[in-house]
């Protein structure tokens, strides 16, 4: 009597947890130093100083106010400081009334999903996409459908997304920069996207949403800029998340931002507020609101991923393979030799080297590097990859 | 196209907010001394200072590990501590694989009705209930199942519970002390429930599971104590939030406990940490849970609740008022005059008193004041509420 897809969700280890925790348990074997573990996407660069100093300053304020509820949507203060910071990014006018403040990026998208999908309708999946999407959309009871990843630039093929568009397709979600290509989306893939998603809106009678989840906007590299959505696409509902801007994921905060240009807006944003409510969302946790209210512009460090990203690059193609060279986030993706990606994976873990198959994102045959890692590791990881490589030429 | 049922729940104002709002617009006119607010439960006594010191001391760790990703279920000094501090209170053999750390309560209470009920299951209300339960199951597709109050003593209708368990029913959710009732369920009390569920679980071939949703679990007076529901009734998953025991609502964090005497309790942990995925669920706020580690046994100074409980109570009931004297929490529930809930917290408005009609809590006739509001507003407003008194007298 125990509902058997949620016991599966449960179960299902994901394989990025898996290596991971394979490479602690090697540590404690072979030594730490002698692991190189590019599993995990988890911030590498220290969250900004001026964070802890915030967190002080607030420990003077009144506990019952500094503690206490917030209005569900958030804390008038942080919604204003959200929305300003928004609009200055965007150009865009953005108010406090389009904010809900939510704990990260992925309550964010569950409430949007439930508020926008349920059974009888269609959430479509680009891939390469996040592996939690798929446990994301379960409750709203809808179907996923998954268009198949442009293996060669990783952006989108726009006309496999054209033929899944039914008329019951409710949302599709765009993830950019990607995990876990570090691929950015284009203007031109977007605007390409965007025609063909009004077309079929104007055809199937009914708007169709993007869920925009960008946690990785800020962390873009070249001088490249995340384009802003809703000026492509109307219908884009923003799910963002101050997990890696400021380099916390683990204090769960974020938003979600209804644009005044998507249709029903008003009625959106309350089926949001709705949605939140059946999932359990009373507020996001108070004294982080009171910290993004005054730190949304600190931004860390990111020349760090930088130079992890251009040393594997110019270092993994040098040797021979194949790499998506990452425009954004901190992950890269390397063609598996022979074309099996599993195989590639577990060959590097005999070697200690832990990389993560791309068959859960929806795209097999790659692999996926974080290189949100130490660069000294990085680094010393590079003899191994020549020695995998050269295993796989014998 | 937006889910109308999620739009229900965003746009349906609970009567206590609006109760709550309006007395922010008449402080504005007639001065925020002559609003008498007794309508949120929001704690009035501040977070024990030990918070304050254990945060300040936190910042001086590694910001990685600190805002660092823990695993979902929790950080392992998190649930050790928790399952420590829980075994105490219970002499039960509580293990931190047993505790799933939530935002809050209200999470892991949707995130078990997610686990244990979809389509074509019941879930079972004891009435008064808290008027969030019916949002919280509304994504499992479950049918909710009213049982009506007792409203003499505010224990429970053992034999109305009887007449109402189907083969449908999944589960019962019990909340004691009760808000906004204030009473304690006693063991006579539970452990009539207990036999009912024994004796229906086994009729009908499964476990019928109680969720005990139990944040005012300290907030105890007379020398009261909270029952520990597993004990008398092993089919029990306990959903607790530190809002109310350490006062500090708006933080979010609390968890789930699924002791060992569960019926498959190791595939039930599973199904919350599914169902928890699906919800969003990625780690509670990880700060807070570090400061979890450190002071599960820090209470703030209750007998200021006590206090106000104790005045209120004496002085309506010499005013004429019928009064269910709360053992629990921080709410009493007076009775309407006339039986009219709606009419009397109207009546109430009219002299600037916010009292909340219980018809929400599907329990018409009474009226909830919250006594976590300063001893001095209450003390003047004691004079109103004889007013009232008098009007109904006329």
């Amino acid at each position: 009597m125990i509902v058997e897809k949620m016991k599966g969700f449960g179960t299902t280890r994901s394989c990025i947890r898996e290596l991971f925790e394979y490479g602690l348990k090697q540590a404690a074997i072979v030594g730490k130093e002698n692991v190189f573990d590019f599993s995990l996407g988890n911030p590498s660069v220290p969250t900004p100083e001026g964070v802890a100093n915030v967190i002080r300053d607030l420990l003077e304020m009144d506990t019952l106010t500094l503690h206490g509820y917030t209005p569900a949507a958030g804390a008038a203060n942080t919604r204003m400081a959200i929305a300003g910071d928004l609009s200055r990014r965007s150009g865009d006018d953005i108010r406090p009334e389009n904010i809900f403040v939510t704990c990260g990026a992925a309550p964010g998208i569950t409430a949007t999903m439930n508020a926008l999908a349920e059974e009888g309708d269609e959430i479509m999946l680009l891939a390469p996409y996040f592996p939690e999407y798929p446990a994301y959309a379960s409750l709203t009871g809808a179907k996923l459908v998954i268009v198949p990843a442009d293996t060669e630039h990783f952006q989108l093929k726009i006309d496999e997304v054209e033929k899944r568009i039914t008329p019951h397709t409710q949302i599709i979600i765009v993830n950019s920069p990607n995990n876990p290509s570090g691929v950015i989306y284009s203007v031109e893939t977007l605007t390409a996207l965007a025609e063909v998603m009004i077309r079929k809106s104007q055809e199937y009678g009914h708007p169709i949403y993007i869920i925009s989840d960008e946690p990785y906007r800020e962390l873009v590299y070249d001088g490249e800029d995340t384009p802003y959505l809703p000026a492509i696409y109307p219908n884009t509902v923003i799910c963002y998340s101050y997990s890696k801007s400021l380099s916390m994921p683990g204090e769960r905060i974020g938003y979600v931002c209804v644009p005044d240009c998507c249709e029903n807006s008003k009625d959106l944003f309350a089926a949001i507020a709705g949605a939140a409510r059946a999932i359990g969302h009373v507020c996001a946790p108070s004294l982080l609101q009171q910290v993004i209210a005054r730190c949304t512009d600190l931004r860390p460090d990111l020349s760090a991923y930088d130079l992890n990203r251009t040393t594997l690059y110019n270092e993994l193609t040098a040797i021979g393979y194949h790499c998506i060279k990452p425009k954004g986030a901190f992950y890269m993706l390397v063609e598996a030799p022979d074309g099996n990606s599993l195989a590639f994976s577990e060959r590097a873990k005999a070697h200690n080297v832990l990389i993560v198959p791309t068959d859960d994102f929806g795209c097999p045959g790659f692999v996926r590097i974080s290189t949100c890692v130490s660069h000294d590791m990085l680094v010393r990881s590079i003899p191994l990859f020549r020695t995998i490589w050269e295993e796989y030429q014998q």
